[in-house]
């Protein structure tokens, strides 16, 4: 079999070459589920918000002329010809020497085009004591203020936030157009995997990947078709994958892709169908045994068995896809600049990822000091890492002290 | 009525002092649902990880001191006396003179304290010829390395991400116990009010606030029930609200609290129960009609209609409380230092928030730059501010140049 390895680079570049990171779709949803969602068209207002000028205090409506030269010792005497009530139409029409009572969030009668505040008036019956002037517009929020009819407001690829689920409201949209989800098949494969929640037979260790992986697609804008822990057979795992590939959109699984003897998976995602095995394994580490095939436009990424390894290659090259596919903007890692505790070796000929945990303060300047991995199967390296560190192919090694950029995970 | 204005800081006293911010409760999930939930135990491994120590390559178990002087040009020579799979227990025993074909992932059996890797052998019939010596416990992963039982591996109170999901699959949880989500009712009031989606009659706005509060109530960690808008009816609104009572843990209401002829939420807080009103207008500004009222324990919160004092409210004061219910840690505001780029002035006796744009890059300084919100009744107010800007009661202005620190507004 095919066995040459790919650069970290040539990797990166031959799924994105087979696989179109185009959003999947649109579907129309109610927006009042639409948070965390990615707006899929550009929406222009069809109406100016506020539809008219409103008041934006409890006063009286006048012509701001007729106030001209009032203040707190020569008031200004204007007859009271109507009231405006908040959400209907004024039926009344404010003329010179007249105002007319109204409250905040009411329409401006016709006729009028500023409010004098409650607070700067005087009501004897009928007449309304004027104690300070006001200017055109004065408390007053004009038509289309807020947005105008015909301005585009909140564009395509935009991630829906109470601010702009508040704007899509506002203009009268009770759905909305979104990218649809990516679905995400999960599958754990390996004699020796057993799925947590059953009890444990001797020699065999609980399924970790499936988890931990769902959990990330969720993270990334999918969503995780959960398939759990398959039989260590060739038949079962391609009926399995084939199924999988009939409704999920990827299709990722974790162990059986090392060279040992029941390592089934590269050779049945070669059986899948065209263009098949597009990666069969990367000069990284960890990560070396990862295989990618392409078929009819799907990818299959076949991760590790290795939780740690599976997790970090899953961050590095599929969380990227399901981004793309979902329409996000693909998520820029965190990165802060510390001092490297140790001397870190990368493995030779290999990209190397060191995972560290980040010691002193931003202030005095950060130490990355390597996790102890022992051996990438402890799940527990990632629960202590904060993030990792990358030694390209061509360092020798990163010495003791000097500044290093670590890559943050994003915290759960 | 009761209306003295309580400032910022006895605002937030008197909410936390009439209501219980611990966590709701604890409910029992499936773990592959967990992604983003809040564990509400301590979490002891019952079990080691891994259970059995492990080969972390393809090779030959052996007695490590049988390997002992092997080099390329002095193999050593074992006998096979078997082959031990993966996921079962070893039914061999590896003797001095000895070696046993092993797989990645597979126990040691008894008797063997080593794997050499097959790279380094050689296999002629039953003779394995060792070309390389190993240590004992080399390429061995042994029993609770990873995790040991009895250790707690997570704590109370802990986010779920990909990586803690992992580490509860891996000691066999397929449930978790997480903290209950608390429901927030939300709804919106004001004759003026229309739900989005409907024709909009003259003199009418679409509802904006339970749209967008309902999205700030998911990113916080609670649950939105959707109540729409209601008619500006007290005896309907009180009705409402009582019947939120009954089942959600927290109520918000908008609009209705200022202090026209029509707003009856004030009135209606009044009657649903003790103590009642404890909050009646806060010296703020936006935002100073925000009344607060507790009733058996559960808090109901009657933001301004304006929608961008409504969302600057509920970041401020109503987020703590609904995170602390759902046994998150309080989400800090992410701050950033600017220099101001224009004289910005509180509202007399009022702690002001100033929403701005940040302008400029971080090398060469930010520019926080205050957003005409001309009226706080807009929405792209919100759309358009990256954060905001706090002037307390007791500052004059902030001049022009001067190092201001802006909260940010978590982006959606």
């Amino acid at each position: 079999m095919f066995r040459k390895l790919s650069t970290f680079e040539e990797a990166k570049k031959i799924i994105q070459k087979h696989f179109d990171a185009k959003p999947l779709g649109v579907e129309e949803i109610p927006l009042i589920e639409a948070y965390n969602r990615i707006l899929a068209e550009d929406v222009t207002a069809t109406l100016d918000v506020p539809p008219f000028n409103r008041s934006t205090v409890d006063g009286y409506a006048v012509k701001a002329e007729d106030t001209f030269g009032a203040d707190e010792n020569k008031p200004i005497i204007l007859e009271l010809c109507g009231t405006v009530n908040v959400g209907e139409p004024p039926k009344l029409h404010v003329k010179n020497g007249k105002t007319a009572e109204i409250v905040t969030g009411a329409p401006i009668p016709e006729g009028a085009d500023a409010v004098v505040m409650t607070e700067n008036t005087e009501r004897v019956d009928n007449r309304i004591y004027i104690y300070s002037a006001v200017v055109k517009d004065e408390n007053v929020m004009k038509a289309g203020s807020d947005i105008k009819k015909g301005e585009t407001v909140i564009r395509k690829g935009q991630s829906l936030g109470p601010r702009e689920i508040g704007a899509l409201a506002a203009l009268g949209h009770s759905k909305v157009k979104v990218y649809k989800i990516p679905q995400v098949a999960v599958l754990s494969t390996g004699a020796e995997v057993t799925a947590p929640g059953k009890p444990l037979p001797p020699g065999k260790i609980y399924d970790i990947n499936a988890y931990s992986i769902s959990a990330a697609i969720t993270e990334s804008g999918g969503k995780p078709v959960f398939l759990g822990v398959l039989p260590d057979d060739a038949a079962e795992v391609e009926k399995a994958i084939k199924k999988a590939l009939a409704s999920a959109d990827i299709v990722i699984t974790s162990g059986g892709v090392s060279v040992g003897p029941k390592d089934v998976i590269p050779k049945t995602l070669e059986k899948l169908g065209k263009p098949g095995l597009i990666v069969c394994g990367i000069a990284i580490k960890p990560g070396k045994p990862t295989t990618v095939a392409a078929v009819d436009g799907k990818l299959v990424f076949a991760l590790p068995g290795h939780p740690t390894s599976a997790l970090l290659i899953f961050h590095l090259l599929v969380r990227p896809i399901i981004e793309g596919k979902a329409g996000r903007k693909t998520t820029e890692t965190v990165k802060v600049k510390a001092s490297a505790s140790t001397r870190m070796f990368p493995a030779r000929g290999r990209r190397t990822f060191v995972m560290v945990k980040l010691t002193g303060d931003e202030a005095k300047g950060l130490i990355a000091e390597p996790v102890p991995t022992g051996l990438s199967g402890a799940i527990t390296t990632l629960l202590k890492a904060d993030g990792f560190v990358e030694i390209t192919e061509n360092q020798q090694f990163i010495d003791t002290g000097e500044e290093v950029t670590v890559h943050l995970f994003k915290k759960g």
